[in-house]
């Protein structure tokens, strides 16, 4: 197991922005073509089984006015929730769906398109715990969420924000005004909202106008936030996650749908069937959005995966994880949905399992044109842990793949057969003009990788990966500034909190 | 940094095979598409780049019977060395090179195929150190680099043998007997030949002749064997490198030339440039082995990557490997000549950079198409290190990427609408019918990885990747079962490498 490094008594700290190498804030955009892995008929046997399921079986939804907005648009309801949804009302949803939308983030520099061949990747979100080398393993604090919401905003590889880790040591049904403060006064990138129940939700719209100085009109047609929405797979809508659906509708902010569809558990153990199930699920869930407002930006999540059969722990990263988002991509791009993937493992430390089973994750996402990659940098034990170290480990990784897409310099420069002159048969190139002219952007520069020879990184303290994280995180976290926020918007927030607290204080 | 696990007293072992997951030995086959990073004009601009790097520059040939068959094909060379290679000469060896071939085990369940949508996996070979958790790094020795091949030949996933440390315990003149009676006893997988000079390679085709009961006109028309021959970059091609090359193409047996093309250093900075000197250089070497047996089986070998420019140290499974890989596979399909590739790291330690490194390397090969990755299991630090833990790492890894390259089975059963008729909405899979008959089946089982939750995993001693792939690698070197060998070839092996010390003694 990693131990932290030690502190060296005496040792001068060397200059904060040196041992930070990031590429600028850049979306990426998809280079590689898209894998696949259905043939065409197979991709319509998936869809085809999927509208039967919404038609034959149905989802129980519980909550009446979604109920509602279903049965209007021609679903058959029984006595028991049971709502079973037409093809054609699913057929004229996805007629109404944006396939490219932008998110407005408080700092326009920071905005973020979702669609196209545009990629984005979002922070790990939800886990009740963190870690890290020095604390360990524990559940998450206020002091620890800002932690993250700070390394977010010092990322310029991670283009939405969110609640990292719950802090816990806040009230309950006042959390999340404090998490969308933190959002809005820590960071400026765009940042999710909590999507369970519609309160929450439309706390953080009215805050997000006060930031913006919009009102919800404005907001509506510039959206800020996403949230996400999960299904209670299998073929199951709550109450809360239906209504903070329908408010994140109404408000015109994304709808991120993603089953949770873990092949063996929550969904059949044949990918084939967890496919289906995940597509009437998230097909559902995109009809109920258009239908509470017809062109709301809504995002298909896919998040299949399977368990491990012999505990019922899940698994990520795995083969079948990395078959699903290769086929995922397939069936939104049928639809012309911008798609959601994820970064995800199930280590349960910051080792080699990690990291391959993150980079299967991220290669599979890639292959399957995601364009929204959720739990981008930091997301362990199959989430039920944010972890320091792994922010770092999945930024470098994120980084390397984002300067993978860039194009390769071809033209008469580049082929350098002046260099190869110079440099002679059996010579070498570190001294030729044309090193000198490239040498200090041409390569990568690694955030955390150490390419020191074996001697070297032993005298240097021999750290492994997931050390040099812990220093990383930290020195990040000492280099961050906090931006600018308008004197005037911070009281005006701060107001509606107080406001808000005692609203929901008296309810109690 | 990790340790190895600490042996409990009392705890009865587990059954062997019960500890090791292991898909079959089976070549796996190419699904993605590949990876065009060049576009048709780039891929001409570095294909035309190289031919006139052969013949404006040329390459320094430090051997007179390549050089007199170069000649003989119509290069021009002056005084020193240099040979200049017009492109028609070029054109005529890629009309005689086989697009796809075999290779011939000793064990014919073992054959590897090489070319097509085939892929090949190769062990890490030719590190002079070794290491493991418990020994620590030191360098190779006879009894490890037994070890090493007892695992290559029990690991499934590895379809071609090779000394993956140097016996530096063993007398250097006659080392190559030892290896290639290890290879031929220890293992019954095709194997890499050493390509230093001719004599070393040609007494590895003896005992070839011998293990398999054939001549020298029968083995070249069913090969076994393979070398690696490296061309000293910048174009520069040894005298025992090029008595290698064509001793191999004479013998009909596999050459894979791989120029050394590490950008900024032994290339242009560049990775343009890079990729028109690896491709010239690679070109000659093509051209080399076609002049000296038109016909004979040869391959790309691509290992273009790049230095840490601030110290010189080579970088491995970087964004400019990872974009070399792709485009050098763009290269080789446009000649129809298999591919090699390598899963390389730069890693001091079986860490998250060491699998991430890894991983960037194995992606890349995959989406470039290559149909051999050498040291596919057990490279680390640059490839100063055979890591007996990193074999297991990457064994995981290359089952992974085998079983994500499997199709997805869409049928009516794969569909499971009975399934989740039977689960019913907001129920589970686990006890279905469904679920019942497909569970043993249906899902990879991880060699290495470790799905338990936290406390379960804590509770087992918290072992990370790298400490269970040290429990593993020793559980598979007790459960190694040596293939069987006829007790006549193997005598006549032993008298063969008998008569082979004396005469190499003799010469001292």
């Amino acid at each position: 197991m990693s131990a932290p490094p030690r502190e060296r008594a005496g040792r001068r700290p060397r200059r904060v922005a040196d041992a930070l190498h990031q590429l600028p804030f850049r979306q990426p955009r998809h280079r590689f073509p898209a894998a696949d892995v259905l043939s065409a008929d197979e991709l319509e046997m998936i869809h085809n089984a999927s509208l039967r399921v919404l038609e034959e079986i149905g989802l129980w939804v519980q909550n009446d006015r979604a109920i509602g907005l279903l049965r209007a648009a021609g679903a058959l309801v029984d006595g028991n929730q049971r709502v079973r949804i037409g093809r054609e009302i699913v057929a004229e949803a996805l007629r109404t769906v944006p396939s490219q939308f932008t998110l407005h983030a408080r700092n326009p520099a920071h905005d973020v398109v979702y669609g196209g061949d545009y990629i984005a990747f979002g922070t790990v979100g939800g886990p009740p715990n963190c870690s890290d080398l020095d604390g360990g393993r524990r559940p998450g604090s206020h002091r620890d969420s800002q932690k993250f919401i700070r390394l977010v905003q010092s990322l310029n590889c991670v283009h939405i924000a969110g609640p990292a880790v719950a802090a816990i040591d806040l009230d309950a049904e006042s959390r999340h005004l404090d998490t969308a403060y933190d959002m809005l006064t820590l960071t400026d990138k765009v940042f999710l909202g909590s999507g369970i129940g519609a309160e929450r939700f439309n706390d953080a719209v009215e805050m997000v106008c006060i930031a913006r100085g919009l009102d919800r009109d404005e907001i509506a047609r510039t959206p800020s936030l996403s949230t996400i929405i999960n299904t209670n797979s299998p073929l199951l809508v709550d109450g809360p996650m239906a209504d903070g659906l329908m408010a994140c509708a109404a408000a015109g902010q994304a709808t991120i749908v993603t089953p949770f569809t873990l092949a063996g558990a929550m969904a059949p153990i044949s990918l084939a069937g967890a496919l289906a199930q995940q597509n009437a699920e998230a097909l559902a869930g995109i009809a109920l959005v258009q239908l509470t407002r017809p062109g709301a930006p809504v995002v298909y999540g896919g998040f299949t995966s399977n368990v491990d059969m012999r505990t019922g722990a899940p698994a990520f990263g795995t083969p079948e994880f990395a078959k699903g988002a290769m086929a995922t991509g397939q069936l939104t791009r049928r639809y012309g949905i911008p798609y959601r993937s994820s970064n995800v493992n199930a280590s349960n430390a910051v080792d080699a399992q990690a990291a391959y089973e993150s980079q299967m994750s991220l290669w599979s996402s890639l292959l399957g044109r995601a364009n929204v990659i959720h739990h981008g940098v930091g997301w362990l034990e199959g989430g039920l842990v944010a972890s320091f170290e792994k922010m770092i480990v999945d930024a470098e990784m994120i980084q390397m793949l984002a300067r993978t897409l860039e194009p390769i310099e071809v033209n008469e420069d580049a082929l350098g057969l002046e260099a190869m002159r110079e440099a002679g048969a059996g010579g070498h190139f570190f001294g030729t003009a044309h090193t000198q002219r490239r040498y200090g952007t041409e390569f990568y520069t690694p955030l955390l990788s150490d390419w020191r020879n074996f001697e070297n990184w032993q005298t240097a303290g021999g750290l492994d990966a997931t050390q040099r994280a812990n220093a990383i995180f930290k020195t990040m976290l000492q280099a961050y500034e906090k931006p600018p926020l308008d004197q005037g918007i911070d009281e005006a927030l701060l107001e509606f909190m107080a406001r808000r607290r005692v609203e929901i204080a008296r309810r109690k």
